[in-house]
């Protein structure tokens, strides 16, 4: 069955991380010293996504001088920078001056004797409104290709949805992207700006965090889906809690939101690795509202928290889990168990399970068991319990996504290809590389 | 005041179950045995609506046979199955040779020399994309009618909701449902398709399981509620988790999607129970996060627990509900408890509150108390509590919801008389069936 | 950088209360009361909107009774009332009688004879279904401006959002408020009304109460800000419960959701402190799945609650949080708890902030780090411990929310002026009104 997604627009199908720099500090004697930081960033390091930041990161007083620091920096290393380069330039719904001004500014750094724009894949839009607003950036980028004898829709274009407007025209993508007067195929990433999205839907909390804007979220991955394009979320404010942006990134992947904003190298390797999947696959026990990582202590896998407890009382169990409890027989206890535990595969598990589908469907048979066995021990207390699940072409082709984006990085990223080889084994790669092609 | 409830575009205003049967199954004598098996069921183990799958799950190349095998079976005992029939046909928005082979499909399943078709009300497609994608579809079905000179838009229409341009879809309905040029007044059905939507929207969950995709079952209620249509949700994996379907059928209820699809007769029973009003009536004790069932002891409703504890000291209470502790006097603890406490009426008290308002509009009061005392027990400690709830026309109206349901129920599936009266008991059931008409 | 958020189209940029008064009452003497009684309220009793109720909250027989009262109690009093006034008239979808009705008591309310018109703001109608609909209900209000000489647009229209339909008209403000054809303009507040659209989605829980129906609420609160207007949530039934009541103000403010009806005016001062900035800030410490307020012993913030405990252990720490145990070292616990505690600003920490980012800013400076230091004490171990987060320009616009609500409020509303003084201290009130200008 071929596979109906709506297929990306450009090369590359998935960005994982987005990492914005200043483009001009001041006070610095080299002004364009962020730039030539970032831009030699290798491996896991490295974004996907490298945007230079000539609005918000960059004084207002210092942007000029930032376009000619992107042009500069871009030309003289670019080449060699392994991720794609998308400057961000100033852009305003209600302000036709600031939109004129970040023209000016896409038209310095894309001149061809400046020898930048070979490097430059595309440009972002903060402030955008409705779909009409967004057009008109479309046309700015026209007039910049037009200018300097780039083919049309060559440049591609990426959005801040960060107002309520832009929220709402991410339905309309699908219907516009074809019309004759626009060039809105260029159009690449959609990323939330989730800080400007609370000022515009003028939202207040008690500590002044930012709220969690799940349909926000959720209706930027479904325009991406609609219309091909690929969805990425905004900055996350606090540096230092990497596990909390960590768990973020696969809140947003259960969205099908696989890129993040990185504000930081540390950032980028941690949004570079979690959508990938795992190098060891372990057990999950679901406690409550909690989900807990179990120990594989190698001949089983060990609860060793104290909100689940079993007992064995002569035959029977005697199972708690926080203020539940539950007299069971060995039956009742296996059943409980096998519902409260969930595996988590590593990338070998799935590559296994992928091959065992594909050799079922090419001899004709539609769906079949994968189960997976374990030894869990909990408060001494051991038993054999299995995990199966149904595989069809429809359970086959959800659960290629995490590989095809493995895929993607693969192709795309040859700077991290050692890392991965590393992380996985060559073996493992190889297989990965192959699969569902 | 007149229901402003948009009208229904069929007889059935709602639709509990929709169970799906292969229609070919390879290596079997009679390929045709799991269409027999279903078509044979009644009572509560048959599903409002039956849909043969000729799709998913059945083999690609069965599916020929499977539309010959549809024909067969729905002409020799279509007349006496209780419920709809609707047969899944291939169909994909990305693939104009499978929506050519759903139309061969359907031509043979509905030719009248077959005489099956006057058995058949409608016909439901997968993998359908925006609007114009489903006027496809539509004609599709408006050339079968043409051909075989049966009324246009008398075949129903159901889709399966399984991409992010089929969400968007939703929204244009209304609109679109009116126009000259379509027979889209036709559908029916909008089914979720949770597995599919996932690899569209290229989701990743770390063990491969669902996400919740709250929206998207949103999205689908609202769009069946503003265009007069019967919102669906998807398969539910873990077909030994019957406790698990059963809660997502009351998740899915509480957002106005009071039909799921059915894998198994087991599932059937419980989704065509769920819906209606429970038999016995009964008190929830809200607990920190969860709410716990109160036991009917005859003389208290009795809280078991431990999350929960309660404590004589002297003229005062101790609570304590998971890690707070509140001293109370006991106009506080009653207070507290009034708060802790909701009653889940019965249909019979339902059908109550529904005549006690009906007589106080008709002598012109627009709004009355409706009161509901108890003796709760914890710890020992007793307790006289009431639940009281205003209510006016909107109240009325909204607590009509189950009412309906059951009504169509009981109009739509007189097999289920039988067992609905072993629930209820007859009386209940007559005047459930007479109240608001 | 100028504010990007979109202008609001009236005055008043907040409405914080929406209270409803029936406009006849049945038996009693004098039919107009209950009006009597809502316009004389003053202070933080008086709502920000004040609805007098010819729909649901008055019987139908005596709605047309109604309109002459609200005529006749607007004209005498309604100079004084320092809140806005807007009549709710009959409207329905489905029900062209009930709209002409409608059109009669607004033409019999705003009779210049009467001279209650001009302390009439605007109407409101419920029961609305898709744009086409809204324009109906603009253009009988366009029919009593005419009628009367009014400029067309000068009164305000209001809808109740109650139907799936209304809930998609939603997404069409924007680009149908423009239109040459139509009077959109003068729309003003988009209040929700969860009893009916429970009904109208079908919706079942298994006591009656309503879903959370948060989809809903973005929505509206989106729609609000894609067209300039304000988002209201609908009514509260169970009015003994004013802790519920202001959670739930706290949970639609984080949606952008600053307004709520009240039913009395208890709520009417719940609902108007709600969403101003606190008069003492205070410390939580994140304690599981909840947040806990610590209290202020002069010395340091201390934690009372079982829930999290401490114990020093030589040189290093247990840590419990509920299930949770952790060992941990000195830098270990002050990370830990750094993470743990967020700090609520009172609205004197805000203008402190606002003041030192906007010094920031003069110098050139894009982005500050604002610091706050507190003493924690859990279980008699004290910690130094400070929360800081970096501020731009975003952060600073996004953080100017609660404070342009306030000088919204003291704008319009001096007759709470009093109070506010009274509460916040008169230094802070100046300061807080000079901000931002």
């Amino acid at each position: 069955m071929a596979d109906t997604v709506t297929p990306r627009k450009h090369e590359r199908s998935f960005v994982r991380t987005f990492l914005t720099s200043p483009t001009a500090v001041k006070g610095e004697e080299d002004s364009a010293k962020m730039l030539r930081g970032a831009i030699g960033l290798r491996g896991m390091q490295a974004p996907d996504v490298w945007t230079p930041d000539n609005e918000d990161a960059t004084a207002p007083t210092m942007r000029d001088e930032g376009a000619e620091n992107v042009a500069e920096v871009v030309a003289e290393e670019g080449a060699d920078f392994p991720g794609e380069i998308h400057p961000r330039i100033v852009w305003r719904r209600d302000d036709a001056g600031t939109r004129y001004q970040g023209l000016q500014h896409m038209l310095r750094i894309a001149d061809p004797k400046k020898e930048a724009i070979e490097h430059i894949d595309g440009f972002v839009f903060p402030e955008v409104g409705d779909i009409d607003d967004w057009k008109k950036a479309d046309e700015a980028v026209t007039m910049v290709e037009n200018e300097y004898g780039l083919e049309e829709g060559s440049l591609k274009m990426s959005v801040i949805v960060e107002c309520a407007q832009a929220e709402l025209a991410l339905e309309d993508l699908r219907d516009e992207m074809g019309k004759p007067t626009n060039n809105l195929e260029r159009l690449f990433m959609l990323v939330d700006g989730e800080v400007d999205y609370t000022k515009d839907m003028r939202a207040i909390t008690p500590t002044g965090g930012l709220p969690p804007w799940v349909e926000l979220r959720h209706n930027t991955s479904r325009g991406a889906s609609a219309a091909g394009l690929i969805a990425v979320d905004g900055p996350y404010d606090d540096i230092r809690d990497i596990e909390g942006y960590r768990n973020r990134t696969i809140e947003n992947s259960a969205m099908g939101m696989n890129g993040i904003w990185s504000l930081t190298p540390d950032q980028v390797v941690t949004a570079n690795k979690s959508p990938l999947p795992p190098v060891e696959g372990y057990w999950l026990l679901e406690a409550g509202d909690r989900k807990i990582e179990l120990d594989d202590e190698g001949d089983a896998w060990t609860y060793a928290g104290d909100r689940v407890t079993l007992e064995e009382t002569g035959d029977r169990y005697r199972l708690t889990v926080g203020d539940d409890r539950k007299e069971l027989d060995e039956d009742e206890l296996h059943q409980e168990l096998v519902d409260m535990l969930e595996y988590v595969p590593n990338m070998d598990d799935m590559v296994d399970s992928m091959e065992e589908f594909e050799e079922a469907r090419d001899s004709g048979i539609g769906a079949i068991a994968m189960t997976r066995d374990a030894t869990v021990r909990i408060d001494g207390v051991e038993m054999e319990i299995e995990d199966d699940r149904m595989w069809d072409e429809a359970t086959y082709e959800a659960a290629m996504t995490p590989v095809k984006l493995f895929q993607d990085v693969y192709e795309n990223r040859p700077d991290q290809h050692e890392e991965l080889e590393e992380m996985y084994g060559a073996n493992v790669v190889d297989r990965a590389t192959e699969i569902g092609s």
